[in-house]
């Protein structure tokens, strides 16, 4: 859905249909939401296509923009440059469980893998919803995970869902955006799709398009005394806890070593909404493409494939970026205030407008 | 205890008292085997001390020499340059389990752990026991891996133990192995423990300190016909399956990029007893250091600490080579012929030599 | 000298004394310019201190943002986590002469250097400035690189001067800029100085601290069509040439670790000011710190040192992202209309926004 | 020419008709060497092929193995995943005017490089042959690398030409070596050649495919104790110095990841030979691969290429280690006692047995 916006353009791109990652034919999200009073989290399962990933692979690249988290999987995506699983998104702590979860469903769809055949290389990656969870009580079970993998289809909800549930951004209400563009070479069309938990971010950094629009939420705010933040004053001035999560999709067909640059162009997007990358958000890109698959246990030794010319890669960096802004914006957008755990409220995007007598005129 | 023989030395230097990574002072390793039937497979936990491991973290880098492996927790050990809890070794299947086990151990500790403060970046490595092993079944269970932490000392037992139990190293039985070597800089001496988890190699290419004894076996066998090689023979050419995990232990005050460097020449212990790093072998080095600690939620912003000068690190560079090569040497020699999954046998080092009438004399 | 301006004041940290990398003590800068019709080139050197760098080494990283580049001697940074020679900038096609020149200096210094003793890692930084200068002449001489280092002081100037004669950067004449910011840690100061050669970026994209002032002139441009830009249309949407080198000083005891660390986060200030680190854009990011020297042929093995806990860091990657992002902006504003080869005009900022008829109220 | 020896066979892969680098058609060796008392230096050029390097580039990745270098060009490797111009090797000192020769001969084939289209990535890797070579006079000069460049053809010489020179190996004579090796995918044939400059390793831990030939000299020379060692006993216990650059050329489709995985693997070459990548020894493997063009300033986005299935690689793994090995070997083989600066001598491998009256039955 992204953002339907005047004033806020997101570069010259088209934007393709449902201005979402599901606009690169094939990609599926699903959700699984789990809410109840202490417990704000979930699962966000993105499948690179709707057939068998592990017998067709897609080659992919991981970009660890920063380091400091716990993602799994990512090594191997980049000594064999191809994805051959579910990417699963979910809270810091779930992660294990979601791993077996994810080891389990693989061994179902393939009754010889682990025994006569090799494992699988499962992803999943993470962002800290403690604030919001009860994320010491592992409330994420292997059910959860596998749902989310099986409802996975084009059509998903952006906002405070799936893993997205207990996310904070911009010290706002953040989780699931997404966004597309739709660019041509040679007069063909393709799409670039992507998809973002978000969890990152202080909100007097916070712009859209250049707009400093988290500093006049931050400076409002101040003047009017009506109610202070919602975070501590440290938190606000110079530290960045949190996360971010971005995933990139497109049917170009990308090389891994050029999915990995596209990958890369993640932290401009960073910048522009305001991040700075910050210590102990551990961000991390993951870009597939969907054109070129690597068949398991080929009896070709050789494969035809294709892979853009470099020197014409520039407008997929562009877009990507611009997808990837939008995208974060689009989660933060989209999430409604939320009351998590011990009563703790993070108000919307919204809300926090109304808080101080800003209008929200997006 | 590494191996004890005049005919093979494995270098000129000292070796530590026990011969084993807990010569470095603080070092812990815990086994749980699981051995019953088609069940042949456990957990290995390395503490890089006995004390509070979240609170004083320890110096590290991870060098990943080849990619092709699930083990979980590097990239934040790379970023951050240190380790913050126990290093789990298991099977490829039972990483999830293991992950959960872990973070709910280090929960057990930090009662604040995922709710006012952050979560830990847990380390699970893994190699693939499938032959001997019902990986599938997912036999490892989390009380396996909190035991194995738990009953972590300084006295453990090589070969087919812990996380050892079902792997397979230059197609004879493979496992735990260890060793040591103690240095000298400015007449104080310093100890460099290596602990593997060593699931990789062809008996064809494999050498003990340049004796090409895995060469007299396989042709010794083509030979006498009494009994045909146990893998297929594509397997033996050409095809290295498997994964080996590599841990380097050290007292020295070397920095995370000298661990780092330290960490990259486990690719010459493999080259020398015959590995070439296959495609399928998930070659993982993880290097830490006791000396300097990275103390959690210090007052200070600055810490005074040690740090190597490079231009004297060759001797370490050696030493750790010599201790690698002698540890996965040990991890063969230490093994004992095992039965597994479906009838399956892989013969000791001793017992293939016997089968071929050739004499085991180390 | 950086920006002296009420409208845009590149975040909230105090700047150094002379807004300068030199505000880092110890830290000097020299340019040779060449001015000559056709001709307009130069080099710039960075010197990390006043005395003998080879002999007394400072701790570095170098963040390879965009590998589309010709720099010279980063991978010896990265492996020993140093840097022990002056740091050079010039033109894409004079590196070697630059090469060259900074190995017979350093020889010069060290009498034994490359016969009894080992070589030094040279550091040559570079950008295309093609459109304006002559870069096929290799104008740049041998003495003109040895003059940037003998001259350089802690006084010096920004914009079309150095290196930064020839560089254009965000279609706008650019140049050389810097910037510096001073923070506290346990009640003691330390400084952050940041130059940049800034030869990238198109100027549709270009934002001041978020202000879209690039996508001004260039609506003003077409809306007046009193003359058309100087660059293809399309350079002006989608492509981004050039490139640029980003040094980063500091006194703060930061490990190369951390410094690596630092470097990387010089994407979110491109990311501000409306690059995309594009295809052609050869984005290199050098970060050194003054405080903890590595001493050349020490008689002892194990070093005091200081290191900064990680915990802490965030302010510092904020600082340094504002000085980068103030540092690109003032070598634009700072540098001059310039009259290149064959008569080709790049306008100043200044002169740009007069040209559209906009006002400059910086 | 490799190694033609009943006793060492380096592996059971066949080997190429020249049993060299040039086995893989196009590719191309030049030397010029420079031998005039205390001058003992020289070039030597690869070239990926006969034609147009820049508008037909091939695809490459660079490994670096140990950092501790100053070759020129690597990044861009990387980035791009290709190579577009001649690999000049030469000595540490020379790096600056190989670098200009290059440039210039790139620019005189591409008369608008520079003017109206970018730069080349010229690539030039060093060792450091100080010991028997005035190093310092820098006796190389740009007429030597352009002869190097222009005389380059399939047939070359190894041994102590070209850049080969001054090298030593193992405290023997060493200079330039190469081998080849032909698989077979789906019945058409492949080719592997490598080429080294091999300046690194110490005697005592020299073997050839496992025989401990090194000891057996050191041993030797110890007992007869009729002359002591060349060098410093010190250097040959524990440090290792020099350098050593791998090439690796092929005609397989291997993509750019692929050819990084494969030259990851001289490390093993290097561990079978008894080097341990000592600190001071910058170790550089470059690979490339012939089969699949990148053309500059095509009209076409999108390329039709050719990849292997990564699960057929370990062949190739394989035959490269085992052909790198045999190159290493090959270049002590075939260089010859050499008097260098202030009258210092290196006997070859042949000398060596000879004085500690040992026979050499290669």
């Amino acid at each position: 859905m992204g953002i339907n916006s005047n004033k806020y353009t997101f570069g010259p791109y088209k934007k393709g249909e449902k201005n979402k990652i599901t606009d690169v034919k094939g990609v599926r999200i699903g959700h699984v939401t789990l809410d109840d009073g202490d417990i704000n989290t979930g699962v966000t399962a993105v499948l690179p296509h709707g057939g068998d990933i592990y017998n067709e692979k897609v080659v992919a690249a991981a970009s660890i923009l920063n380091g400091f988290g716990k993602s799994v999987g990512l090594i191997q995506i980049d000594e064999l440059g191809s994805i051959e699983s579910p990417i699963i998104m979910t809270n810091t702590l779930s992660v294990g469980t979601a791993l077996t979860a994810s080891i389990k469903y693989m061994m179902s769809k393939h009754k010889d893998m682990g025994a006569n055949s090799g494992a699988t290389n499962c992803i999943v990656t993470e962002c800290n919803d403690g604030v919001l969870n009860d994320m010491r009580g592992l409330h994420v079970k292997e059910e959860d995970v596998i749902d989310a993998i099986e409802n996975a289809s084009s059509d998903f909800k952006e906002g405070s869902v799936g893993a997205g549930r207990g996310m904070i951004s911009m010290n706002l209400k953040g989780g699931i955006g997404s966004s597309s563009r739709v660019i041509s070479f040679n007069e063909k069309e393709y799409t670039i799709g992507t998809l973002v938990l978000s969890n990152t971010g202080n909100i007097k950094d916070f712009r859209i398009c250049g707009d400093p629009i988290g500093e006049r939420m931050y400076l409002a705010r101040k003047k009017n005394k009506e109610e202070k933040l919602e975070l501590e004053n440290d938190d606000i001035n110079d530290r960045e806890k949190g996360s971010i999560i971005i995933v990139i999709a497109t049917d170009l067909p990308a090389s891994d070593r050029q999915l990995k640059r596209i990958a890369n162009r993640a932290s401009i997007a960073l910048g522009r909404v305001g991040s700075y990358m910050g210590h102990g958000s551990g961000d991390i890109a993951i870009a597939f493409s969907t054109s070129n698959k690597i068949f398991a246990n080929s009896e070709n030794s050789i494969f035809n494939t294709q892979v853009l010319d470099d020197d014409k890669i520039d407008i997929v960096f562009k877009a990507t970026v611009d997808s990837i802004e939008e995208s974060i914006v689009s989660s933060i957008y989209h999430s409604e205030t939320t009351v998590g755990r011990n009563g703790k409220i993070i108000y919307s995007l919204k809300d926090n407008m109304k808080n101080v007598n800003l209008e929200l005129d997006i």
